[in-house]
């Protein structure tokens, strides 16, 4: 890393954040990480999936405004390509957010939605371990819920807040998803919808059956348009937090994302050999193939 | 392999190729392959995949009892789980091919949609293997077009039909599932719907604005309850498969084959050596730890 690119980051400057998450997602990060991951470890981070339409953006967009009253620096990483955080919008003129662009203090970030080596969750981790090291407190990371990437992102999350919205059949989707298991505050957003509290109800109905050992997800209704009910997600959040630190749970979610990181490098980096070595092997069967190949990996 | 199963198998035993499958399904039926593998290859394998609904298995039953009448025995597997098949039962009383449970040139099978090494299209390969080297002429594979099977699927059949039925916004699903680049035939269900036409239009401006290098596929349409449009399907899968080995794609596409189950078996018994490799690592620097992890593997 033969540039200016590291000491402008460890200054603090912005532009160099940002050129550092350039260079993890077009997978030339390596050095990168190596360098600043011992300054990482010290943001809260915080997943934010639900289906699209949801407002999950502008949920983010009031917590970003919460968290800012608070004193607090924000990341926003977003892997919805549907977002407008990916566009580069902060929510338009509703909740006047704008001023956030000039803000040192909030920093906002759009991910491809198919990455390189380490696929999304590679991408998206690394960016969250950049703005980690740089300083921020909090690294919010918006996708999604549809397919893989909302579970990956439950994987490298210390709080995963799943929202869902009323009148969408949206409590179906939750069990189809398996989006229960990962899901460690639940928002119902649009609180004032006729259908909101029938949601809660199913909610709390397909909780009740549910096992959680340790912490059972709290339930907040909000009205993210209007700002309602953010500083309870926040509270949630907090006390999730709190659950994570006093039961030693962290360090074990932590080291669970550390080994999903390494395991999704280790075979992104594996599959490419294991084609090449494929190409290479006679027709027959496939069972005597493979271990001709696996033979070339020392097992 | 100390037991009775291979020359049951070889002698045209049903039962044996039923338990054949269920050792394969198991895991353990890597000797079992070996043994039958030189026999296979004769056998035309048909994918038919589409979503939920669309009347897959009405298709597959009046398309079974069509080469039956041609005198072609014809294996079935079903890998979706909403599929009759997948329950034991064969269309009910509409069409009446209850008489093929009796049929020895009729064997149906349903498969678990989860698999084991090698995931979905490990043990389905396993068992297109197995019903080819038993001796019978077609294989079909039937596989509802929600996710990755489909593709996988298409990935080892010879032929993949897409079926699709008017008014449920299915043309605009086959361009987001990247289904038009799987299709070797389209076939449109349920062609006295009202919507019908307007599907066949959709799909027809779909394909022109795409390229399609050599073969360019039919599409057909059919009532399947009814038995309508059953010989054309047949006859567009024949065109397909003359292409095939008049172009010598044939030879290519199985060998694409040979190669996707291959890396799936390698890979699916990488992983949990790379997972245990993992396990063994110090936090860290999630780069340096996959290079760790990566050299136990010899790269």
């Amino acid at each position: 890393m033969h540039d200016d690119l590291l000491p402008a980051f460890k200054r603090g400057d912005q532009r160099a954040l940002a050129r550092a998450i350039t260079r993890c997602e077009s997978g030339r990060g390596e050095e990168l990480i190596h360098a600043v991951f011992g300054s990482a470890g010290r943001a809260r981070t915080v997943g934010i999936t639900g289906p699209p339409g949801v407002g999950k953006s502008t949920l983010v967009g009031v917590l970003v405004a919460h968290l800012r009253r608070q004193g607090k620096t924000v990341g926003v990483i977003s892997v919805d390509p549907s977002s407008p955080f990916s566009h580069g919008a902060l929510l338009g003129d509703r909740i006047r957010l704008t001023e956030h662009y000039t803000d040192p203090g909030v920093f906002i970030r759009s991910m491809a939605s198919r990455g390189h080596l380490g696929g999304v969750a590679g991408a998206t981790a690394d960016a969250a371990t950049l703005m980690d090291a740089w300083g921020l407190d909090v690294v919010v990371i918006e996708t999604v819920g549809v397919g893989q990437s909302e579970i990956e992102i439950a994987e490298i999350a210390d709080t995963t807040v799943v929202a869902l919205q009323p009148g969408s059949g949206d409590s179906v989707q939750v069990l189809k998803a398996g989006i229960l298991e990962i899901a460690d505050v639940f928002v119902v957003n649009k609180r004032d919808h006729p259908m909101a509290l029938q949601l809660e109800r199913e909610l709390r109905t397909m909780m009740e059956m549910t096992e959680f050992p340790g912490w059972t997800p709290p339930l907040v209704p909000t009205q993210a348009i209007a700002g309602e009910g953010v500083a309870a997600l926040w509270d949630a959040i907090e006390a999730h937090d709190a659950y994570l630190r006093t039961t030693g749970t962290l360090a074990r979610k932590r080291r669970g994302a550390f080994e999903h990181r390494v395991r999704a490098l280790a075979l992104g980096a594996l599959a490419p050999r294991v084609e090449a070595a494929v190409a290479t092997i006679a027709d027959g069967d496939p069972y005597a193939a493979a271990h001709a190949v696996l033979a070339r990996f020392g097992t």
